[in-house]
């Protein structure tokens, strides 16, 4: 998985129906340091996370793991909020 | 999934039948700023994107659950067009 | 998916049973204008691309689709031969 | 798979149920010199790595094999702590 | 797929249950002139090679095919060994 930061939303009136309700959040991979690593991705939200929040990611099809048995057509999901993490 | 904007069309007459019919849309992924970052890829559209849209796109086998019980041999597909991203 | 040309071909004795008689070849992704991007990979062709030519390749357990019900372990397939593609 | 070295660990108490129990491990990715290579993931920990050991970890779905027939949500998952490798 | 060069190989006394009595190569990704391009990747091998032989590796679950029914959580597998590649 990958740490990352809320860092917004995006908003689409026109999507595939499977989508509709859920939070399509951006979210700015992170390295250790918490610096941005990376492009910023288009994540669904299975855990109530908030703009600015540090959370973590996982692609792929598991991202769709947590609206069994629906199967949403998502390849990344926030699936925890972060406390804080160290390193060393 | 990712943020991109349709640039242009492939048109390719001798393809997998499966994937006949579809349209086959050239999207520029993009960054948060809405400047290009990466190559362009090949996706299919289940949403009726136009050229100059902005759009998300799902990468791997989801991008073909919109042609269930079809399975066209897809790894990008266009699920949603973005009215607008917020960030900040 | 991914635009690609063609450049070549691998030739291998010892393999996978299951590659058997696929036609591997030797794909360049390229950007938009057409311009190499990226290392070559080697693709599996169920659409007959010769040397030289532009094609469009799917990557992931997708490129195994065409050969269904036989599951060859490949993760690149040529799916397509691209008259043309126009971007702006 | 994907040598890396274990430099941390990350708290998460909000989290997707499945992941529960789970260890989430920080691991950063290894070149053949030891160096790093790339950015840290999160991955979960089937055998027992501790920090500062050298292991080497699966991405994808691959990763929830070991939890089956739990299915948590996880893309990267440590299956093997290296003794020594050895190159040229 | 992806040539590569079988440069090494990783010992691992405690690791999944699944991956015992496979061999774990360290493959370095090579471009079409045989220069090493990207980070080098612990793989299974389902074909017999040996160090310093050219090769191609397949990735994601594919890499578990050969295996089958046994799943090991493997990402990266070698299927074939190249006798040659030709360009151009």
């Amino acid at each position: 998985m990958q740490l990352a930061r809320v860092i917004g939303e995006v908003v689409a009136t026109r999507k595939d129906e499977n989508l509709t309700g859920l939070a399509l959040l951006l979210v700015q991979p992170l390295n250790a340091d918490r610096q941005p690593a990376g492009r910023p991705l288009v994540a669904v939200d299975a855990v109530g996370a908030g703009r600015g929040e540090y959370v973590f990611f996982v692609r792929g099809k598991e991202a769709s793991f947590p609206y069994y048995p629906a199967e949403p057509p998502v390849d990344a999901g926030i699936v925890g909020i972060v406390d804080h993490w160290d390193v060393g």
